[in-house]
């Protein structure tokens, strides 16, 4: 069948509530620089207190991605949960705004829209501390077969293993994607996400279940439990994946069974807030795929989106994306 | 007695949600661009549906301001009305992280938290649609007596007329600062918001209820009812009160009984948002003069305060002010 979507995305819907903050907050806070934790109400509630101004922008990883890969002129869709509250209604206003194809039902009961708190420190580097709240509800049932059947790749996200039910969603939406014809794309989101789900992330890659993979360095190293990044993308290389490495300003690595090419980072003024960086590299990195662009085009159309969400704050572009690509002369 | 403040500001307490839009779509909404129009909450709700992707950030022009001047390290106060639900209290513990003293008291019923849409079109320019909501409800009862006659200025926004009994308030405030010797500054706001209440305006300085006025170049205009700068000055001169006209790129001219000085724009990088631009230059000014500088420098720090606003999206400053006037030698 024809496809009607360039890429679905599977993941948390989560808003953004995002402040400055100095090295010795963050000592004080206990939390783990650039490094993403999970939080419950109550620990929401005490970080708020001491959080200073804050910008309140949509987020979540996959749906970073998914509204990247849009501002590329793609056709795409999302998956994901919100209660309906307003934090919830401005994510789907937000979303949907961008023109991508969202019709999850939200919950009428149960815990809040989900939110991460986003604290950016004077090097631009973020650290997040994220309440899930509705997005502990999203299961198989939200799934769309027919949105995923019609969808080129369906993109899916390491941090759905956190919630208890979105990784049944994960594999079945993996699966009917596959019967289909299509292909699953996972991004590994976090080394010590990896850390958690090691076996489960392994055995994904074993079975079959994930055509392309997205890592940074930190998570393909905790991957393989080794601090060599060669010994690591060997290893991803004999799995027969086709990978993509981050490597912030040190730019990418393509990972094929037959090659490994290096590609750099497109060049910034301002370093201001990293966050969505690698969200950002996915987005033009498949907007690419999708364009049936070689590999090495696809890293440079990556490279060009997270240099644009990395010079504000946000991890959502605030560019036309495809624009951009034509000025670069990477798209026509 | 000792002044316990630098500055106390008056006005609407709004959260500003933004997003960005072509020309075309302020023609399509029947936008008045770079103005400040009021609306009632069905056409916040239809305003709402055609924005694009949103960004939420504290705003309110005399509270943008007195953000400012917490940013140069000086002690201030802010009242301003807003309801118990979620956008206020967002816009109460985003100034109360400033050390900005806040305490008035939030309406638990009657209309919602005030929002104010702001449309920043690709060349910078800003154009604000304002549902006041809860800001309706201020009245003389919101003034702290003590808190006025603590602040060595009293700072008010001309948009204090457009809700019922806030001008009730401004002039009550404006009668306690002059009745402890303190001083008293105003913005004219928007050329709109002039022509809405001209009488009054002229008649507030007329009767000494005003020791210093802000204006942009269209607003100063629209005070005097002429197309000619000069003017307009001229008038503003005779009236001996301390003038500040701001012309964006154009800079700033301070208008004293003996004299009229004009001062360079400060340079940027990218013009962004300038929402803000207005409301960050008297942040400066007024924190210049309450650590007694002279009115040249008074000029630079707000030329810098508004460089700074103008870089990024939103009204507030995202840097400290106080290490970017060191930086820059204005400050010690």
């Amino acid at each position: 069948m024809s496809a009607g979507y360039d890429v679905l995305g599977l993941g948390n819907a989560i808003v953004d509530i995002i402040a400055q903050a100095d090295d010795a907050m963050l000592v004080r806070e206990k939390l783990q620089k650039g490094s993403m934790a999970l939080i419950d109400e109550a620990r929401a509630e005490s970080l708020y207190r001491v959080m200073g101004s804050l910008t309140t922008i949509s987020g979540g990883s996959a749906a970073n991605t998914i509204a990247g890969i849009a501002a590329f002129g793609c056709k795409t869709a999302f998956i994901g949960k919100v209660r309906d509250d307003e934090l919830g209604k401005s994510f789907a206003h937000d979303i949907r705004s961008l023109g991508v194809e969202y019709r999850t039902s939200s919950a009428s009961n149960g815990p809040a829209t989900a939110r991460c708190f986003v604290l950016v420190t004077p090097d631009g580097e973020r650290t997040m501390s994220t309440f899930l709240g509705a997005c502990q509800n999203l299961s198989a049932a939200d799934l769309d077969d027919e949105l995923i059947r019609a969808s080129k790749i369906t993109y899916l996200e390491g941090y759905l293993w956190d919630p208890p039910h979105a990784k049944d969603a994960f594999r079945k939406a993996a699966g009917i994607a596959h019967s289909a014809q299509r292909q699953v794309a996972f991004t590994l989101s976090d080394a010590f996400c990896v850390d958690r789900y090691r076996a489960e992330f392994l055995g994904l890659i074993a079975d079959g279940a994930i055509d392309i993979l997205f890592a940074n360095e930190h998570e393909i190293k905790s991957l393989y439990e080794t601090s060599d990044l060669q010994t690591a993308v060997s290893s991803l290389q004999r799995t027969g994946v086709l990978g993509v490495v981050t490597r912030s300003e040190k730019g990418s690595m393509i990972i094929q069974k037959s090659a490994i090419s290096a590609y750099p980072a497109f060049p910034i003024d301002t370093l201001v807030d990293t966050t969505g960086a690698g969200d950002l590299f996915a987005a033009g990195f498949l907007a690419g795929l999708t364009k049936e662009l070689q590999l090495a085009n696809c890293a440079r159309l990556g490279a060009l989106a997270a240099s644009e969400v990395i010079q504000h704050i946000g991890a959502r572009p605030q560019h036309n994306l495809l624009d951009m690509a034509r000025e670069n002369g990477i798209l026509k």
